[in-house]
C-alpha cells in the first residue's frame, strides 16, 4: 500500500464479541493499541452463536439450501458485529468505520460457501486508514465477479484476517480468542502444560488438524505462504500469547513442541481383501463420498494374494462407516470386517525431531515401559502418532509430556 | 425497461414474514401468481421485530449511535428475510434470487437513516427477471455515492416497493399486510365498518397521517406522483383488498369516504400573548426542536394587542410540551398556560366533499344534536376534524359513521 506506516491486523472471534459488553471490552483493547499503532484493521466474526442460529433457520427450509442465498444470509452475522464494533469505538471517541467484505474489496472465486479469496482491492481500506479511522472488516465474507456476496467457509475469519494482513503488507496478525495461547498439550488434561512462546507454521498445522481448534488450518497455510506472524492471544488478558512463525529445526532445543490427543476413535479393519488394484480406492472414495473422515490408513500384505486394510475414524462417523464398508466388502470380495472401539490417538509434534534422531523410538519405549500397547503407528516429518486403548490415554499423555520435557 | 411484459411488485411487511412458516405461506402465494404474471418483484421487510431488536442493541452502546453504522446494522434485517424468502422459493422449485438494495441498484442520497431514493439502476433486476427468476429485493435500504448502505426511514419498505414499481414501469404495487384493506373506520371500534374498494391518494394520505397505520405516507405520495395503484390486501387471505388510486371528486357518490379518530390528545392554550411578530414562531420552533408533534394550531386575537394561541399534542409529548411552553411563555411575556387533557380528535375524510357543500355543517349538526360539545375545528379540502371530549368519542364515531352512510 501507499502508506508506509505498518498496519496491524487484529482478529476477534465470535466468543470475543458475543455481547455488547464483550464488544465494549474489545473496543477498549483496540483503543489501547492506538497509541503504538497508527493503522489498525480489526476483523470480526459474527456474535456468539449467531451463525448457528441462522443455519438453524435454513434447516427449516431445506436440507441443502441454495448456496448463494445461504451466503447472503450467513454474511449478515459479521455485518452486524462489525457495525456494532465501529459504533462502539465512535461512541468512545475514536473515529472508526465498518466495511463489509464487498466494501473492503475482498474478491473471491465465484463459488459459494467455500470460496477462495483471490484478491483484495485495498483502495477503500487505505482511504479510511488515511483518514485516521480504525477500520473494522467483516471476516468470512467477500464478493465475487457477479457482485454477489460469498462466504469462505466456517472458521474463515482467521483466513480473512491473514489475507488482509498480506494485502496490506503487514508482518503480524493478532488472533484474539478465548484461550491465551498454544500450549504443549491441553492444560485441562495435564496441569503442567506450558504456554509456548512460539510454534512453527508446520507444527501449528499438525496441532490444528489434530484437534487444537484455536486456528483454522487454512489461515496457518496462508500465513506461512505470506510469512505473516500469527500472534494467538487472549481477548481479555493483556499477556503475550503464542507466535506462529517460521522456525528453523536447527534453532529448536527440544525435539517435541506439543502433544495432542484425540479420543473416541474407532479402528475398522477389512481382512483378506483380494489383492487386485483399486480395492482400497473403491473403499475410501465411497467413504469420502458419504462424508466419513478417514485417518491413519494402514495396508498390510498378509499372504501373496490378499491384503488387510485398516483405518481409523471418529465415533460420530461409525454408523455410516460400517454401512459403507460392509457394502464395499461384498463388492470387492473381502472376507471380514473387524471394528475396534474406544481408541485414542496420541501424537507428538515438533520441527525439532527432524534434526534429532530417535524421537519416535523414545516415544515407543516410554509407552512400552509403561505397559501401554501400541495398536497402530503413523508418522510424518514432524509428527509421530500412536493409536492406543482409550483407557491408557491419560497416563500416556502425562508420561510423554514429562519424557519430552514439556513441563519445564 | 426493455422487457415489455408487465412487472408486478408485491411488498410483504415484517408481520407477514415473521417466522419460517409465514415465509413459506407467503412463498406459496407468490408462486400462485406466477401463473398470471411472468415478472414478479417481491419487496420484503425484516422479520417480525428484528429491527427493534437491533435498535435495542444500539441503545446499549449509544443514545445517538453513528448514523452510517446504524444503517449498516439495521439493513441486515431485510437481507436476512430476502435471502430466506429466495431460499424458500427455490426449495419449492421456483427460480428466485435475493438482491440487497445496493445489488438492486437502489441509489439514495448520501445522508443516512432517512435517505431519499434518487434512482434505481434496474439492469441487474432486469437481467434476473429475464432469466425467469422471481426477484426478492430488500425494502428499506439502498446505497449512496460513497458505496455505503443507507436506510430510508422506518416504514420505508412501502416506499421501496413503490419506487421499484415506478422504475420498472409497473402500474400496480401490491402491499400485503395483516389487515385485508382500508375500512370506513376502525372495525374494532365500529362493527358496521365497511371495507373500501378504493380510496384516492389524497384520502389515503389524510387517513394515514390520522393514524390508519397501514401505508406509510411517503409511499402514498410516491405512488401518486408516479400514478401507481397501491393494492392493500391481506398476506394470508386471497380476497381483494383496497386499491389506492387517482379518484376524481366528481366520480364519488358519498361525500365522506372514511372516519378516523385519535384519542389521548391534549389541548394547550397560551393566553394573552403580546401581539408582536414572532411569538408563535418562537413557541412552535422550540416545540419542534424538542420533538413535540404539534397539531391543530388555532390563534385568536382577543383584544387589540394580545393573542390566544392554542394547539393540540399527543399525551406522550405532554411533559416536554409543558416544560417548553412554560419557558417560552416567560420569554415572550404571555400571561397564562391552560392544559386540557382527555381530548379526542375525530375526522371525516373524503374527496367527495369538494363537490358536495354542507358536509362540514352536517358533521357539526350531528354532533350538536347529540349534545357533544365541539372544542376545536380544523379543515382541509378533503377533511374536517373536530376536537371533542374523550368520553364522547365512541358515540361521535358511531353517529357520524351512520350519518354519512358508511355502514352501507
Amino acid at each position: 500500500m501507499g502508506n508506509k506506516d505498518t498496519v496491524i491486523v487484529k482478529k476477534f472471534g465470535g466468543t470475543s464479541v458475543r455481547t455488547i459488553d464483550h464488544i465494549k471490552a474489545v473496543a477498549k483493547r483496540i483503543i489501547a493499541t492506538k497509541e503504538t499503532h497508527k493503522n489498525i484493521i480489526v476483523v470480526v466474526s459474527a456474535m456468539g452463536d449467531t451463525t448457528d442460529t441462522l443455519v438453524q433457520l435454513t434447516k427449516q427450509i431445506a436440507s441443502l439450501p441454495d448456496r448463494r442465498e445461504y451466503d447472503a444470509l450467513l454474511s449478515t452475522g459479521e455485518t452486524v458485529s462489525a457495525a456494532l464494533m465501529a459504533m462502539t469505538l465512535i461512541e468512545m471517541g475514536h473515529p472508526a468505520i465498518s466495511l463489509t467484505g464487498p466494501q473492503a474489496g475482498v474478491i473471491t472465486e465465484k463459488q459459494h460457501s467455500k470460496a477462495k479469496i483471490l484478491d483484495v482491492k485495498t483502495k477503500r481500506i487505505e482511504k479510511e486508514l488515511a483518514k485516521g479511522k480504525i477500520v473494522i472488516i467483516t471476516g468470512f465474507q467477500g464478493i465475487n465477479q457477479s457482485n454477489d456476496v460469498t462466504t469462505i467457509g466456517r472458521g474463515g475469519s482467521d483466513t480473512s484476517a491473514v489475507v488482509l494482513a498480506a494485502s496490506l503488507e503487514s508482518t503480524e496478525c493478532e488472533i484474539y480468542t478465548d484461550v491465551d495461547g498454544i500450549y504443549t498439550t491441553d492444560p485441562r488434561k495435564v496441569k503442567s502444560a506450558q504456554k509456548l512462546k512460539e510454534v512453527s507454521y508446520d507444527e501449528m498445522l499438525e496441532l490444528a488438524s489434530l484437534g487444537a481448534k484455536v486456528l483454522h488450518p487454512r489461515s496457518v497455510e496462508c500465513a506461512k505462504e505470506n510469512n505473516i506472524i500469527l500472534h494467538v492471544r487472549s481477548s481479555f488478558e493483556s499477556t503475550e500469547g503464542t507466535r506462529v512463525k517460521e522456525v528453523s529445526p536447527m534453532e529448536v532445543n527440544k525435539p517435541v513442541t506439543g502433544i495432542t490427543m484425540s479420543t473416541d476413535e474407532i479402528i475398522i479393519s477389512v481382512l483378506n481383501t483380494p489383492d487386485h488394484p483399486g480395492s482400497a480406492g473403491i473403499l475410501f472414495s465411497t467413504l469420502g463420498a458419504q462424508g466419513v473422515n478417514v485417518d491413519m490408513i494402514i495396508q498390510n500384505t498378509e499372504q501373496d494374494t490378499t491384503n488387510n486394510i485398516s483405518f481409523s475414524i471418529h465415533q460420530e462417523d461409525l454408523k455410516t462407516a460400517i454401512k459403507v464398508t460392509t457394502q464395499v466388502v461384498q463388492e470387492i470380495g473381502a472376507k471380514q470386517v473387524i471394528v475396534k472401539e474406544d481408541i485414542a490417538k496420541i501424537s507428538i509434534v515438533g520441527v525439532g525431531m527432524i534434526s534429532k534422531p530417535g524421537v519416535a523410538a523414545k516415544m515407543f519405549k516410554t509407552l512400552g515401559d509403561a505397559g501401554i500397547n501400541i495398536l497402530r503407528i503413523t508418522t510424518s516429518e514432524i509428527k509421530v502418532s500412536c493409536a492406543i486403548s482409550q483407557e491408557d490415554a491419560q497416563k500416556a499423555l502425562e508420561l510423554l509430556h514429562h519424557t519430552f520435557q514439556l513441563d519445564q
